[in-house]
């Protein structure tokens, strides 16, 4: 056969651009599945991850192309925006809400929207403080004060997809929830911040606009989730309202699948935080929508979303360790090296302030609040903590080519040496930092060291299909409405959070009446049960 | 709140194309969750289908954005090859090759590819001849000999996507592998049949370049149908060795919808008939790479293909519904209305003729060679055939497109008429002849009436699962050599058919024990049972 850059060429010259994406498909479908193979291979390895995989085979994909192409570009897709933002980022955030353990969450909501909110606003200062204090120092060119806030808010976002695939759900639930629950929040915080900060003139701060863009996050921010609430009851409403099982499986799945997306959609139209909306959204299907169909709807939904999302983190790191060798923007960086290399060196340096500047004392407030030692954030977890939020990934990367670059191009050379910047900062933290988290989380967390090497569970907020004649042994009598089994569950269990206890009782006489979810789930003729 | 068109305005002019794209996206995804909520609501009518409700919510649509607009244009998005091509169909025919009962359709494998690969020729060639014929007749303009053989591949291109919705493969199965399969087979022959047009130079005819066609038609048919089966083995091999259900069920779901879809990618990328790989990739992952994967994978990919193919179809239709109504090709129409109705009546005229030219006496030479009267294909049944292959749909525009337009854009007065030609043509044939369709099968084929509204069974080619524990009772025994399930179960067919029952032997020999498949499961530990 031809070789892989004969038949780029050939294949590329004889259609027009439409054979070169089919090309580039073809080639970016292999990688795919190539990582999912190693991934798998390289399952129980202590120190890899499927990330840290995907981002290299993407750089060694780069380096490929940059020597079949003769040096002219490394990557066979520009990095866009829209691909995701409108694409990947939805299954992505939709699926960690689907997936996340509600009790553990709600129980720790206040310590997560402390983290994720507060957190973020202080990270955010302090690095853009520190850039405004020390870039004018390197001199690298005249950034605006919005470009300085923009840094501050491109930093802050930390990559949750790799901080999942290093802790663990089922071993270390608190941590995984508030680390978990930070990133989502935080990663909603991050780019209301950026949007209120290019929203806004910045070329005079005093204490109006301050209080201003304060008003527009609380706004952002409530109106997000309650958007993400009601597409998420509404679905789960119509479902059972329409008794779609009686009909088609696949009917219900893909109501699930387009209505998730509705609800992301609506919100990027609105122009809300999306990421929030269908966390919210997820949240919600996993606790009403999802009881509501068959058996198999639950399993493949369980599965698909899953699935995507997993397709769609491995894609997003391929796409960004193939997209950082690009040739155009490094140009302006071989002529300053020292510069850059002082720049990212500068940025990590702020990171790793940035974050130690909340995790501690926020952990000591969200402390004071506990009464039983057990809740407590203990010290070495402090560190977990800190340490598991320092990765930047791909939310980080395309809000720098949104604030730096117009199309795709980077002309001035304060722009080509932030966007350089922020890649080396990505690869650097994901590859470095991820690399040195698992070994350090079993360091720090020594309780959990001998059952890291079990077969995974599987991921289990949806739960019940695995026992689903224990499961649904209680659903059958309470349609209509005798609450005895849910009665008898909250007796059974000390009220100790007041808050959660009065939730439950509001969802079991109002809310799962009207649109179903555990214990109220209607008959549904197609079931295999 | 705003109304719909004061918010499309405002929300265009606030940002550019990005923020319009949004808009159409949530309109879009709107409307396929109203799809199917209608279409579940109307399942036991006994005339609409799900097609033609996607079709005329996306007709009534356009109509309502063409006065929102002011009559500026009735479609959110441009009608796109690319994402008909490259995105909306693969999964489509994917899912039918997997969901498809592969005992019927190799059974009557020779029958099928007679309607299909013959008949689609014979069509093509009355079509094209008769075109030849009346339009110069009709002055419509400078078609070239090019031109007129386009228009006989193009319409000679059923739609089985809407045909599927018709006929039901529990009531008649020798019916719906027939139809079904010789639908396969003719999408894909057409498809190669235009491409064979287009890339030949037709301006003298002789031996030569008709031999030539022809074996250029063979060459893709073959090469295509391998490329498939090497693929789908390929999966089934890598899945077997590796053994992912160890680790998680989401690499494996991941794995199979990535191979699929590049089995579809790899065949464009060798200008091979994408249809045909992608489904013989199909039946090949059913038969081998099913059988080696979870049961939760299992009833996972099941219902995920399904759906995938379900929201796709709906998809198809409302996109052509929408696309039908925009404003600028019916210009020229409107000038010439005449022509233009003859045209599409001729058309019509053609394609009835030419599919009764193919189907009866086919149908006769097929039933030659059948010894049982149980196989002969009645005359009610070729009627039946004859009726449920008249259906045009997304194909056929995709390839008028593909021939008369450029960019979308139809500036010749004889391209317009024959765009809108076809779009008339679709439309007629897909509501007209689509509402006739069920109400003659049940005239026709009484036999299936008392059945007809019962709650469908599942799709059944992937059947095991309703039955787990019957379908791998006789799996456990067979993991190494011993094939004495299988062997009873030859034993207990009568081998009527000599090419099935060699085809047997050689796949419990040979190839299950290499590729895996029902009898020959490696033992999962994750697996549920």
């Amino acid at each position: 056969m031809v070789g892989e850059g004969a038949l780029y060429e050939k294949l590329t010259t004889m259609f027009t651009s439409d054979h070169a994406s089919v090309v580039s498909l073809n080639i970016f479908v292999a990688l795919l599945c190539t990582c999912i193979v190693i991934g798998h291979l390289l399952e129980e390895n202590r120190w890899i991850n499927e990330s840290i995989t995907a981002l290299l085979i993407g750089l060694c994909t780069g380096v490929l192309i940059l020597f079949t192409t003769g040096g002219r570009s490394s990557h066979i897709m520009v990095f866009s925006e829209d691909l995701f933002f409108i694409y990947l980022l939805p299954p992505i955030i939709f699926n960690a809400g689907f997936q996340v353990k509600k009790k553990q969450f709600f129980r720790n909501f206040m310590t997560i929207m402390l983290f994720g909110a507060i957190g973020t606003l202080i990270s955010f200062c302090i690095i853009s403080l520190g850039a405004i204090h020390f870039f004018q120092k390197l001199d690298i060119g005249s950034l605006k004060i919005g470009d300085y806030l923009a840094i501050g808010a491109i930093f802050s976002a930390t990559d949750s997809v790799c901080t999942l695939q290093v802790l663990n759900q089922d071993e270390t639930p608190l941590l995984y929830s508030l680390v978990f629950g930070e990133g989502v929040v935080n990663d909603a915080t991050s780019i209301v911040l950026f949007k209120a900060i290019q929203n806004f003139d910045l070329s005079h701060i005093d204490l109006t606009t301050a209080l201003h863009l304060l008003g527009n996050f609380l706004y952002l921010f409530i109106a997000s989730t309650v958007l993400g609430i009601f597409v998420g009851l509404f679905s789960a409403y119509i479902i059972k309202r329409l008794y779609f099982g009686k009909h088609s499986t696949d009917r219900e799945v893909a109501l699930m699948i387009l209505m998730a997306y509705l609800s992301y959609m609506l919100a990027e139209l609105f122009s809300f935080s999306a990421i929030l909306t269908v966390f919210f959204c997820g949240i919600l299907m996993s606790h009403y929508t999802w009881h509501n169909v068959t058996e198999s709807s639950r399993i493949t939904t369980k599965h698909t979303f899953a699935t995507m999302s997993f397709i769609a983190e491995i894609f997003i790191f391929l796409y960004v360790g193939m997209d950082a060798l690009d040739m155009e923007k490094w140009r302006f960086v071989s002529q300053s090296q020292k510069k850059s290399i002082g720049v990212s060196s500068l940025l990590l340096a702020l990171i790793l302030v940035g974050r130690a500047a909340f995790v501690f004392p926020l952990s000591f407030i969200s402390n004071l609040s506990k009464k039983s030692q057990s809740e407590k954030i203990e010290f070495k977890q402090q560190v977990t903590i800190w340490w598991a939020g320092l990765m930047r990934g791909a939310v980080s990367i395309a809000l720098a080519y949104n604030q730096f670059t117009r199309l795709g191009h980077t002309k001035l050379r304060e722009n080509a040496i932030m966007i350089t910047s922020t890649i080396t900062v990505v690869l650097f933290s994901t590859v470095v930092f991820g690399l040195m988290t698992k070994p350090l989380v079993r360091l720090l967390l020594p309780s959990s060291k001998h059952i890291i090497i079990s077969i995974p569970s599987p991921p289990s907020s949806p739960k019940s299909f695995s026992v689903p004649l224990l499961g649904n042994g209680e659903d059958v009598g309470g349609n209509g409405g005798t609450q005895r089994p849910s009665r008898l569950r909250t007796l059974l269990r000390i009220p100790s959070h007041g808050v959660h206890h009065y939730w439950r009782k509001f969802d079991d006489s109002f809310m799962r009446p009207v649109f179903g979810g555990r214990g109220f789930v209607p008959y549904v003729p197609g079931s295999p049960l």
